[in-house]
């Protein structure tokens, strides 16, 4: 056993779904165990279950053969914030702050110091924790791979090899059927999984947030692959892309309006756009929440599992306020203020763009 | 080798993308080949090619290593029909019967016959050619398995298990965040894809147009599942299903109207009716053209492989005007005329809708 | 609730794993409580559990998000019998009859009757359990499909799933690389597993225990193909094959001889005649019991879930002393005596070995 | 188009199968083609095509839709070397030096330089070329990712998740029937497969080549699982691994002496000693070529493509001589000097090491 001043701590998942959270949990359960003797409880329901002490202990029976499941055995939330509980009172609903009464009942249960596996909202959250006084250890999480942070995050190579799957199918009927096919992609604000997902699935047009467009050039690409005797094309399109001068949609979609929803996403509109352009039937596919289920890929089962082996150690070796992260091949960290602050975005002028682009790839610009 | 008085026979593909169309093709080509020292001449584009004369003679190099891909590797058009020829003149498009044309064309590159591996509305075209005097033998191609003159079609089971995976990824997701998520599939007039995947899946309720459905009895039935402590659920939702007294919204997408796209579909409806009566926000995921692609199964590929040699022993024994099929474990074939009369719909009080039912599930009926 | 006789079963999970097991415990256990108010025991470990007296009431909760996963949650054991429980004293092992053990320890949970999920030999056990007094139901399973009862059995799609992706792997290896692949699998005494992964992953030569090869013939039809100029080759070869006059090593293997296991196996002996004969090196894979885990397909969990609902529905009708079967679409039952008398072997007349014949598969003969 | 001053290249596949071939193939003569104008010859089955002048102009068409699928479309030979050509002669065999024809070969097609991509041997041969005065650039090619001088490779990612998949399907086996499997895996004299896939698949002992196990601590690991209530294990076994002064098995195998392989490698002595020593039957897998072949993954589609675009990048920009590679999230080179001198190896006190063993792990030291 190695030494660790911290006895006992608590853990929880929050934000949106991401393959690999349970890899999380198990390294952070059995490195506790194992390795330290420290004892973990899991917080039921992201933030949900520290404010209505929704807890229980975890044994190493309880992580026992969920590395290759998706979801989390701890269940999440991504609406519970303690600083902002809602409250509906004769019809009217009202916020209020319980972030005191969430301490408190992680300190009924003992908990020295939380690990919180989330994404920013979620970290941000454990940051004004930790300031009130309960130390915290944050593990990132979202498949979009926008932290600054971190090179990669885990959950990115799983939403990648769904996406990659989808654009693969579609190739197939494109081809034989002649199609023009559009698949609409997530990444929020930035445009990773659409821009590895469409180079790896071999995409002609790749439209992401980072690379306004101009949907004239976008049919013009596809016209030119007309004229060298390519009679279909892929087009794939992250979910936060936008033309030039234009919003994008994602943000209404993320502002909980439904304008965007309602009127099918960005990739309906390019569609609907090059339908009218190319007098050319196109066909849409919205791949969504299937990028953020199944069974991680082995690549995000290793580096879940990494993260949360370092998350142990950061608690054992009292560097508290930190969130795990990896360079290269080395995980390391960074505290939780720099942790947030800034996104990881698609550099328009990088070598990875560039090479989409020596290989024929449009980005409609 | 065996005898055959046909020496030389043409094969097409036509309508929507199916998972298995190249091992038919394959399948077609080696038995001609080694079986019976017929030629194949493949016609590119289903009728289109017919009609405009691209056609190449293949080889046993041309289907080599294609069982596992999807697609075609003749190409194929859902639109082509040789007796009903758009043709744009000063702005206005009028029909033209092409058909005699068409067969000349068969006629001078020697085709004493043709397969033709389609969907409804190809084999009825490939009757009507056969009564103006060009042999056929036709084999079935539906991911929709709604064919009632076969026990099964390739595609099909493809399509089931790229359906299965959607549900199996949305299922770990609504478990551990506790959602609601409506999948909707594809099937046309008939539940089996939405049926089976369903059941398969492990989803709560199934939704298919054999069983009209009241809204307000699937809302029940989750409310239901959280009385049972259960808070998440997932319904299964084909693209022909319908409340009860409703209309179905896949008519009008066939019909090419796009209120029914616009409108996002039976599972965007179903989705925002049961948000209002449960208060819980729904995701919908439209799996779409992803169910017509990629590699088929090994069962498909099985299936395709038979069809394809039995439809080369009815050419060359003579059994002309019929199209291939299976019952139980035993390949057949029945005429075109009959082929095509009777959908093969789900039965509601059949055994498998029972099985269904035993294990909880609802069809909100 | 629909009538029932009986109120309380107990269920057993036997024989070697096969994909689809908790499919069936799924069905049983929901069927029982959804349908008919009767109460299921799992018993651990197959008869090892009834003869040591491990067993638990198992709940919906219990095999809720079961259907997808491989195993059984029962646990299995393909080593005890009832009849013949081994014994060690003074460093001898003898062998004794605690079948009336086994039985009592039933009834003191009040089982009224036992249903068995196992192959022929779990079966044969049930049949002379029923003999004894205690009803049995029995549900088929192996991934052999070698039951004459029943014209599939689930595990045996899965199977060939995993072994056709094998074969996918090798033949592009194959072909870039110029190989001889040899690729041994499954399937006891019948050849069903290797014949449709063999026409699914394009085998060139099949060899099956049902069709004795001439190695031979199996080197010309390798020659043959480079006459025609193709210098790759894929073996696929049942464990069960033999050479003409030759015996099968899959007897010795069964048998617990571990010669045939040092020796490689059947695949190994191919490899190396054919090395000899054709002065080309193969590579030999033996897939082994990669066959029988993973999720098992949306076909075998469908199938595995009807099986359930059928045993309950003869549990609660009073037919005891049966096995479910399927033939054609349809779901029915034979006696437990005829289930497991015939083996279902490949028929080297039939239309499906045809079928490979006709698309240019050689089987050695 | 950008400047270079090269016009006509030669490209060659060397070694073993590795998934992502195509993908450099398709990068290179696209790139080529769309950035440069610069003319690209296949060469036939790695330095075989070379020696024997068999080439032919690859077009973009030649690579269309190419980048999903395993294999080479040039083919591969891991036999041929320019410089030591075996020559049978009156029974005896000998080696010549052909080297000079080789390059008069490339000369005579105009090929101004050879792009190689292959694993070390090929690259040390392309180094000696150069030195004879044909301009090179290498791609680095192993799904051993033992390569010092890149951080990865591509085909490796691949590898990983084939063995990862496996490890998940002997898992279900193992835990529901109480199995202790042996997974032998690849990797040569470097354990990364084996320690990657036996992390993510949750393997209890890993042995790899760099850490020398005693057969004694693994049968002990296997023992206290045992006291814990864990009656499976799963061992996974790098080809390499060795007992502390015992000698790789791999060497022989790579020496081409057959014994290492008649006794069936590392991995059925690691299971025979366990079940001497545990008095449990253990059952061995040996994965092999099929860690080989298959569509590649996302990551290595990508890592396939960058390489490819690098590799056209040196060539055009006039610096050759250098092997492309990739560091933390960049693409850069090395002189082939640096490139192959040195193995990239495990190293046992890596934080990769001390993570698998703080989730429990044993590597039998």
């Amino acid at each position: 056993m190695k030494d660790s001043k911290i006895r006992r701590i608590g853990i929880l998942t929050g934000g949106g779904d991401c393959p690999g959270l349970n890899g999380v949990l198990r390294a952070v359960v059995k490195t506790c165990r194992f390795e330290y003797g420290i004892d973990v409880v899991g917080i039921q329901d992201g933030y949900g279950g520290l404010i209505n002490d929704r807890m229980r202990t975890l044994t190493s029976d309880d992580v026992s053969g969920i590395l290759a499941r998706g979801g989390t055995i701890l269940g999440s939330s991504n609406k519970d914030n303690p600083f902002r509980v809602p409250v509906s009172e004769g019809g009217e609903t009202t916020f209020r702050d319980l972030s005191d009464q969430a301490i408190k009942n992680a300190q009924r249960h003992g908990l020295e110091l939380l690990v919180v596996v989330g994404g920013d909202g979620s970290l941000n959250i454990a940051y004004e924790l930790s300031k009130k006084g309960l130390p915290v250890v944050g593990v990132p999480k979202t498949i979009d791979n926008d932290l600054d942070a971190t090179d990669v995050t885990f959950g990115f190579d799983s939403a990648l090899s769904t996406a990659t799957d989808a654009a693969d199918k579609l190739h197939t009927t494109a081809d034989s059927h002649h199609r023009l096919m559009v698949l609409e992609l997530m990444g929020r604000y930035a445009g990773w999984i659409a821009l590895e997902a469409g180079m790896a699935g071999g995409g002609d047009v790749i439209l992401i947030p980072e690379i306004p467009f101009d949907i004239e050039k976008v049919a013009q690409a596809v016209r030119e692959r007309g004229y060298r005797g390519r009679n279909f094309a892929v087009v794939v399109v992250a979910e936060g892309a936008a033309p030039k001068g234009g919003e994008m949609m994602v943000d209404r979609r993320i502002a909980d309006s439904t304008d965007a929803v309602r009127l099918g996403g960005i990739g309906r509109w390019v569609a609907e756009e090059l339908e009218r352009r190319l007098e050319w039937e196109a066909r849409t596919t919205v791949l969504g929440h299937l990028q953020r289920g199944g069974s991680p890929t082995a690549f995000d089962r290793l580096l879940a599992t990494r993260f949360g082996v370092e998350a142990v150690r950061l608690v054992a070796t009292g560097q508290h306020g930190r969130m795990v992260s990896i360079h290269g091949t080395t995980i390391d960290s960074v505290t939780l203020e720099e942790a947030v602050v800034r996104l990881r975005r698609v550099d328009p002028e990088s070598q990875i763009v560039q090479a989409a682009r020596a290989v024929g790839t449009s980005f409609g610009d």
